[in-house]
């Protein structure tokens, strides 16, 4: 606990010193991370290999081990992922606006770095080196909390960032690993809102659930994605149906893939066997409401199916006599993620665009848009579902905070 | 509990109908609701004064018991307020920006309500109309949870506005009172984040505190301020002397009053002692350090001083040697509000600007303009302390959120 203390001290005073560094300097050491990282390529696969052995040892399954593995393809990502964050516009120092006011004072408001945040994540190693990357760019000090299953290779990764960090005179402190496996520890990590400003969990709905629980941090909640895709009656069907079969089978295990398909009955009797056609070429299991069952072969949906997002080859569907239904149902069982509507109807899509509540709302497209590269952010730190600071992808920008710089010659106030 | 639930389910529906609403439907509203204020202040009085008699039996303070207080003159105030609001421009709707992304994808990201906000305030009953207005006018359903010294009062102002709702056929659960007094109940509203989306406590320190602690729902931390003035070796007297005579005693019980001063060596033997005459003329307790305390009588400043928001006639003095630890000395006791610098050196200024890490930093101008009416937002529902969503004085812009509206023509992604 002495030695947490010590560390979000540490990068209390490491902000001090980020949010002052020129783009240039902080491009320079992230070139110098991406260089250090492929340079020790040897020493971090050494370490990760004791965490899959450990991973293997403890049944790990095969997917998590492929999550935790490293291979030198992977580490030359994570150096180029450094590397394209150095490419972007540095946020910090903008000016957002300016008011002159009646009395004379001048008023800026300017983005600054958030301060301190706090990363918690599950086992993808490689995430140790983006969340850097980004948490520096815009001027923060970032404290990392990984998965306890890749302990070992975190600590290399961090300890290889520190020491280039080290070597352009730039304070190590801008990254700092909770090594600790204890439970605890994190616990009492989330509770020292005195120290640290944002905290981001990365993972699993769990994860981020008993984050936001336990946080007296202000939270960004990331990630849960049941994503719904209607088909209106005035759909064009050669738009709709590449548009659901890449939402839901382009990538199952995403939190942008859809999950759910909303129908019109008016168009109905035509659409669903052609859609079966389509996703029954990816063996994706169908789950329909009564009306649904009454046109395809397909498994029942429960209301339970409607809340689930799968993250596997299934869908369910329901289908609706209007537009207004659609609206509610979506509404009701929505993560607030991605929603996208499938018409050709342009009152139809204002409407959809209107009513929906969600950070992502789609007019003939697909929910596997919604992403920081695919937006044009350049990165991605996650995907906010939560309406406050940020909402949908998030990248530099979201990363920053703002500060009011006012300045007078004398003013007293009346 | 099953009466709270069934408000936040109501706030839930209702949000969706006040998101839609026409910023002249709502300036009409808030302007009938103003007259209703006005129409039923008898009712209203008596309410009140039942309040106040249940605080006098209660022993309660006479300072409090004023906040309690509503008159003619305080109720006509409340409905000037919202005939205000109705004149500010509605943030919804607003395009924030527009992307054009190469694969034709327009992406337009929007100002859009929050959804369901709940406030959480001590005895004024004022705030009850004030939080409607800004909350209203922003697109949101909100849910009041004020004190319960002021429940008469609250009760009867609450019921008046959703009258003059109803009247003009909008949802009354635009505002909602829980009227338990119960602290379970409030402790389980905070709990209630699948339907509210932002908490707001306004009040003292522990009120805050407690919210924080509490909380699952996001929460804007607003109030606190430990607020500095640091004057320059290059400070022109005639600026300081009249900013730091209206920034502690202008109104002290406020949180954008000065607390500190931070002195440069190099002046403080002139300075001193006209500030002395400056403060003493306002009876203003002065706690000095022991450089302080070399040049003028006073008392001894601890540490403690150094971090207390008095709101009071006192205030604490720290010498220092250069501007570098003035800033440290700040950074460190800060609650980061607001800070201000006397200076006729252009680099000391930028300096301060730069590194002070507050809300709101200043140039020879006086803390008290951190204020959502001097900055002209028009309206004001706090000022915020922390670093997420909002920094500073919060308008109704700072009530809202963003959704990203996509339009395509069948895009998916590869």
């Amino acid at each position: 606990m002495e030695l947490l203390i010590r560390m979000v001290k540490n990068a209390s005073v490491a902000k001090y010193e980020l949010q002052k560094l020129s783009a240039a300097r902080k491009n320079q050491a992230l070139n110098r991370a991406a260089d250090a990282l492929v340079r020790e390529r040897e020493r971090i696969l050494t370490e990760n290999k004791k965490d899959i052995e450990r991973g293997e040892a403890n049944q790990m399954s095969q997917g998590l081990i492929d999550r935790l593995r490293l291979t030198d393809e992977r580490i030359r990502g994570m150096a180029g992922g450094l590397r394209e964050v150095a490419l972007l516009p540095d946020p910090v120092g903008e000016q957002l606006e300016e008011i002159i006011r009646p009395n004379g004072l001048k008023i800026e408001k300017c983005r600054v770095p958030v301060g301190v945040i706090g990363i918690i994540y599950e086992s993808r190693p490689n995430v140790t080196a983006d969340a850097f990357g980004l948490c520096f760019k815009s001027g923060n000090a970032v404290i990392l909390k990984g998965g306890s299953d890749a302990i070992c290779s975190n600590k290399a990764i961090t300890s290889v960032i520190r020491a280039a960090l080290r070597e352009e005179g730039i304070t190590e402190d801008a990254v700092q690993l909770i090594e600790s496996t204890d439970r605890s520890v994190t616990r009492e990590f989330m509770r020292l809102k005195e120290y640290v400003d944002l905290l981001i969990p990365r993972g699993g709905a769990g994860l981020i659930r008993s984050v936001v629980e336990s946080s007296t941090i202000p939270v960004i909640e990331t990630g849960t994605g049941n994503c719904h895709i209607y088909v209106d009656a005035s759909a064009d069907f050669s738009k709709a149906l590449p548009v659901i079969e890449n939402a839901k089978t382009q990538r199952i295990g995403v939190c942008n893939a859809c999950e759910s398909l909303v129908i019109h009955e008016a168009i109905a009797g035509k659409f669903l066997p052609e859609l079966a056609k389509t996703l029954g070429a990816h063996r994706v299991e169908i789950r329909g409401d009564d009306r649904t069952q009454e046109i395809i072969t397909c498994s029942p949906a429960t209301e339970e199916d409607f809340a689930t997002e799968y993250l596997d080859y299934i869908i369910s569907i329901k289908m609706v006599s209007s537009l207004e239904e659609a609206i509610s149902h979506i509404n009701r069982y929505s993560t607030r993620h991605s929603e996208a509507i499938i018409t050709e109807d342009k009152d139809a899509a204002e409407k959809f665009l209107n009513e929906i509540d969600a950070a992502c709302v789609y007019v003939n497209a697909s929910t596997r848009f919604t992403d920081g590269f695919e937006f044009g952010f350049g990165a991605e730190i996650g995907i906010s579902t939560q309406k406050l600071h940020a909402r949908g992808p998030m990248g530099l920008k979201e990363l920053t905070s703002y500060k009011y710089r006012i300045t007078g010659n004398g003013q007293i106030r009346a």
